[in-house]
């Protein structure tokens, strides 16, 4: 197959949206804003949702459901979340169709059909849920409360783009209820450290773990979490996000609970979330000029097998050994697929399966048969070997956490290379222009100063990093005092 | 804890609203109509998704994800479909909220933020999924295409019910697309057959395949195979649909493929789905007054340990052999809880998890370590037996496996039992009355008198049983011809 895939170096933003339709991620629908989530994307992201189920039940949560729209007196509750979220809501006013009477076969909303409260469709589900909670909670015993929830969102955002910033996305979002500060301030950073693990040891994606700075913080918390990741094109991206909300939503839906002394209480609160996003953080960290780069852990199909024959009879012989390959390695738990169409020629299946970023391409000829070699091809550095060994499923399994590994050391080195720090205005906008990635600068700490970087370069805090010492330092754009760095950068 | 659970002789569709709410299954919401899944309600539909979904797989479906939103036009693509729905759905009209003026902190409809065209909040995907089939079909090597969907609905009912009947509910919905008519009545019917298999043998619930009449056929469907059950009030349920579509999608949306001659056709389509719906289901068929009774495929917590004891030596001693088991237990895959809750009494425990129903509870006492037998209670029969094996975990897999065709066995036989043959409208009448359940009868095939017949005794068409021989016979209404019976019922 050809690809015809525009490179990175020729224009990332392009090479990105025609890889992720290429390789069958997803796609536009006719829906404006809102994406197809395509086959071989959804079991992607399937298996991302398998492993971090797992992991929040391990760490003591299960999952729930709640309503898909929130009535407008709700929404509207706690009223930083609802000025937050209200520009970019979409609203249900009426529940029906009538026919046309001017245009036969068409429908028109039903005037008569209006509601007497508008819904919201929830952008995030803070007030439903803790208008639940309140009957949920009334003494310690009930707390804490540790509920996920794996549900789509809507958020009418007016630039969108695949994965990246869509209309309708699908998250999980967590929300938890605890009887102290403490507890709900370390179920916030628990949660961010799930995430990292599972961002770094599954997705093969470095990231920072930080605070956001009040600009960028949820609307409704009073401190957020962050993992923070880098891209191939310097651009930083949001992979997670983990908010200690105070009592913030506990006042504004008056949830209390009587502690161990009897005494009424508010509750304290988290919520945390991961999106389909995660889906264009995997391209755009590993992917490649040839197509998709998946992880392991996170490719549908771990190991394809690719027959090259001329006869019938090499290609009964070569089966033989494929169906025993692939034999071997389902009972070692690697998803394999042997490619035995006759409608397509080898050259066309390594370029398909390339694009669509299978870990380890095994080619079985007629001079493998005889020599009882298989030729592995990595579709990580592209590199080739011809393998004869005894063993070849403990080979190829072995080779599949090499990948992974590999893939993490590369993006992490990578990412390592783009942090810069900076002591000057000069110096920042110098390696935005032409370095790009992670600034680490002394900032003053003000709203302003943010406002006005963001303003004459388009970078933003992407977060203070916890692992950041306390050093003093001048601020990179006021000279005001400052105690300690931050990371700037322009970021999706 | 104290049940207070209206029994079913007494009320029981009361029986039923309370049960649902007292075992943490489902609550209504502050959103009217729509309802929130509890934590060990969700726990259930996630065991009912995970074998539905393997078993999707297994006949070679993927899962994919399409649009929240249908656009006015799109919806009204497909006539028959529309129509059929267009009463009853959410309308999102505008994109955004502002301040109103005359009420601080309170929001208003943006009116500057109305959408061009209204979106419909999906009641069902086929609209949205086969305008985007249209792109994803060119020729007969694109078929057959199999696709499902977890996805949440909304229609707009008037009269809810937890899981029976809700504004919002979750479901999965399969669409395939296939060349030819046969192969996509085949599809139709296999899909009506994985249902049926996992009704009977996951849910424990004896079903009936059949057809639908006309009357009660889906929407814009050709024929609509479905599987019906009968609930302990001797009411029929619905459990699931499977829609064999013609081409009557095809040729709302433009869908054609070359076939192998080369020459253009309609493709031909299916769906099928079950939804949250299932639930209500598994209640109103296995659960008594004492509470739920779950088959033990479809339990949570499948085994609960409970210790009695007076004094903390006691607890310790009984707490090493529980912990035992536990392990014991957790190695056969079997899902067990001990309950060491040193706030509440065994009996509070015991009601608790019958209440949850719990298919078995092992009490240990100081007489059982004396004796080293266990106390074992099954939650579906109500029976008590002590115990003294070698090999307690084995014992227990063997019992929730008799359990559970136990389980399935009863359901079998009230349903069996509730099948009457009627031949005149007296007997017809007669059996709604006072025996209630299924009625087979003669009918003459014409919609009119299948209305005539809801119209006086609110009975429907269930369905036209699969299995029925073809015997010639008069209606039980208009005494006119008929050549088989069919199934009546009042219906869920």
């Amino acid at each position: 197959m050809s690809k015809n895939l525009t490179t990175r170096s020729e224009d990332y933003s392009k090479w990105y949206n025609e890889l992720v339709v290429k390789a069958d991620l997803a796609e536009n629908s006719g829906v404006r804003g809102c994406m197809v989530i395509k086959p071989y994307g959804y079991a992607i992201w399937e298996k991302m949702q398998a492993e971090l189920d797992r992991m929040f039940k391990e760490t003591g949560h299960s999952n729930a459901y709640f309503p898909l729209f929130v009535p407008k007196s709700m929404f509207e509750a706690e009223e930083k979340n609802a000025e937050g979220f209200a520009k970019e809501c979409a609203i249900v006013t009426h529940y029906r169709l009538k026919n046309d009477p001017n245009k036969p076969g068409k429908l028109m909303v039903d005037a008569n059909a209006k509601l007497e409260e508008e819904l919201i469709v929830r952008p995030t589900s803070e007030a439903i849920i803790w208008s639940t909670y309140k009957n949920w909670i009334q003494s310690y015993r009930d707390l804490p409360l540790l509920i996920n929830q794996w549900a789509n969102v809507v958020r009418w955002e007016m630039r969108t783009r695949l994965f990246l910033r869509t209309a309708e996305f699908l998250w999980q979002e967590g929300h938890t209820a605890h009887a102290t500060k403490a507890e709900a301030i370390e179920e916030s950073k628990k949660m961010m450290d799930v995430y990292a693990d599972f961002v770094q040891n599954f997705m093969a994606i470095p990231v920072i773990k930080g605070l956001k700075t009040e600009t960028e913080r949820f609307a409704g918390a009073e401190e957020t979490y962050c993992i923070e990741a880098l891209m191939q094109d310097g651009k930083a991206l949001q992979a997670g996000t983990s908010h200690f909300l105070g009592q913030n939503f506990a006042k504004a839906f008056d949830v209390k609970f009587a502690n161990q002394e009897g005494k009424q209480e508010y509750v304290w609160g988290t919520s945390w979330g991961v999106s389909t996003r995660l889906m264009g953080a995997l391209v755009m960290t590993h992917s490649d000029d040839n197509g998709l780069v998946l992880p392991p852990n996170l490719a549908p199909i771990q190991v394809v097998i690719v027959p090259i024959f001329k006869t019938v009879d090499e290609f009964e012989r070569i089966s033989t050994v494929a169906h025993d390959l692939v034999s071997q390695l389902k009972k070692l738990g690697i998803s394999v697929k042997f490619d035995n169409r006759n409608t397509q020629k080898p050259g066309f299946k390594f370029a398909e399966w390339e694009l669509k970023g299978v870990p380890i391409r095994i080619a079985i000829g007629p001079k493998d048969l005889e020599n009882g070699t298989f030729e592995i091809a990595r579709r990580d550095n592209l590199t080739k070997e011809v393998v004869s060994v005894s063993a070849i499923d403990l080979y190829v399994a072995t080779l599949l956490k090499e990948i992974q590994k590999d893939l993490f050391d590369k993006a992490l080195q990578f990412r390592d290379n783009h942090i810069t720090e900076v002591n000057t205005f000069e110096e920042f906008r110098d390696v935005l222009e032409n370095k790009t990635g992670f600034i680490s600068a002394h900032w003053d700490g003000t709203v302003e100063t943010e406002e006005k970087i963001k303003e004459l370069t388009k970078a933003t805090i992407r977060c203070i990093p916890l692992s950041q010492e306390k050093v003093n330092g001048k601020c990179v754009f006021s000279g005001e005092k400052s105690t300690g760095r931050v990371l700037f950068a322009k970021a999706y």
